[in-house]
């Protein structure tokens, strides 16, 4: 079993076609790293759900249980990639959200994609609309990122870019960009626009990484680039455009501070157990 | 039968759960009205989904296969509202648009909603972000609709004005806005943000209004407000906030002018032939 797909508690073979995630993109996700039937930063995904829930008025079936359907998908899972997908459920036609429907969600298991070792990003033209409201949170409202990653399919590159309509760098279409420049790790803000990625946050919390408005100018003269997510941690930017980097100490330490804490990001592929995972 | 879908030209049950419609409002939708049978505008639906498609890049299924899945869901049936959505059909996780998956879309009958003879409007704080990547399609990505749709709710009011983020009126939650200024009706631009709804259009092409620029100021001072869309026809605004309307005989005009052409529209209920039905 690979997929699982709930209203409420009850499980369902397939989503109603009335589901509101399918008609508005009114829902929430999270992609979650798997490792040895255990999926690190689970605090921090589930924080970040609940909080969007809140933001968009949907509700958030009981965490226990959400927890108890993913160890039972994850048992002796090695390694993947399992996403989680919330949505307001089903509504009749209209965008008045319906009340007390219970919330729909599904769980689907992914392979852990190959990462290159450093990303080549192409600079995407789509650019982020500035929408505070929809801001930080991860929903499902994705066809800006679809436009870009299509650039980036069409460019052969790994990553994209992403500024917004004021032309401001803010990240790339699947992860958060820090850049180094000599002194410390800098990492746009989210609040105009852009996801608060989990592996961000850690870093934020951490003190490793600071929040800055970055211009252009700063991205692309920066000591250091790199990517990160949860899925497959920090990832080191070997062009932007036609701007090259080399690899940098920079990099190699703050890779090595996340493995300290969470083994599995480790680039030898040693893990032990990691310090923050639940279920 | 009351619901359909498909991937590409076969019938399936339920969606695949790795439709991208669920995950990303990965898609487009044309809601029609449904007269004796008939779909008036349908040439102007089918013209906007075409414009959507091209831009979004998704494939359309063959109209002549759309059409007659439509008849066959809308023989005899005298009154109602049809749900047509596309989307880019399944993907793998992560935002590239798959290569060659076949579209999976659905149709879904519904019935016509009641209209109050003037409406009462809520100005929404919820704002339209300036995107002009998506802007004028209609495209799944509807949070703001949603939010601002409940907002409208919780005013107990039947529709909403909303401006985007530079503070611009554009649209209703879903209808165009029209404001005669006692001359001539004119309708926000929605190059940046908005829907370009196929009565709105149709209104355009009669000469019967003009894209402008609007001011809330002008809005708020209109001698007449009004909202169209496909399914409701025209409807006058009675109030906005704490702005106040009454009949005005220019509203009376255009929802005559509008039922010469599309009978279905008239007041009184009575409805002929349409002038532009297919299928």
């Amino acid at each position: 079993m690979t997929s699982a797909a709930y209203i409420g508690r009850e499980r369902v073979e397939a989503l109603p076609l009335a589901n509101r995630g399918l008609s508005y993109g009114d829902g929430l996700f999270e992609t979650l790293r798997v490792h040895r039937g255990e999926v690190p930063l689970w605090p921090r995904h589930l924080a970040r759900l609940e909080h969007g829930a809140a933001r968009l008025g949907i509700a958030v079936p009981d965490p226990a249980f959400i927890e108890a359907r993913i160890a039972g998908l994850i048992t002796g899972v090695e390694a993947g990639v399992l996403k989680l997908l919330l949505t307001r459920g089903e509504g009749g036609r209209g965008y008045a959200p319906p009340v007390e429907a219970p919330p729909t969600w599904m769980l689907t298991l992914h392979p852990l994609p190959v990462t290159p070792a450093a990303l080549r990003l192409h600079p995407c033209e789509t650019r982020l609309a500035i929408q505070p409201a929809l801001a930080g949170i991860k929903h499902c409202n994705r066809l800006e990122q679809v436009l870009a990653r299509a650039e980036v399919e069409r460019a052969g590159c790994d990553e994209g870019l992403m500024r917004d309509t004021d032309g401001r760098p803010v990240c790339a279409t699947a992860a958060n960009l820090l850049a180094f420049d000599g002194r410390r790790w800098r990492t746009p803000s989210v609040a105009r626009c852009g996801v608060a990625g989990v592996l961000r946050g850690w870093l934020l919390a951490q003190g490793l990484l600071e929040e800055a408005e970055l211009a252009m100018e700063e991205v692309v003269s920066a000591e250091a680039l790199a990517l990160c997510n949860a899925v497959r941690g920090i990832l080191p930017v070997a062009a932007l455009g036609a701007h090259r980097w080399h690899a940098h100490p920079a990099t190699t330490d703050l890779q090595a501070r996340l493995a300290m804490a969470y083994p599995m990001f480790s680039l030898s592929g040693e893990a032990g157990e990691p310090g923050e995972a639940r279920p």
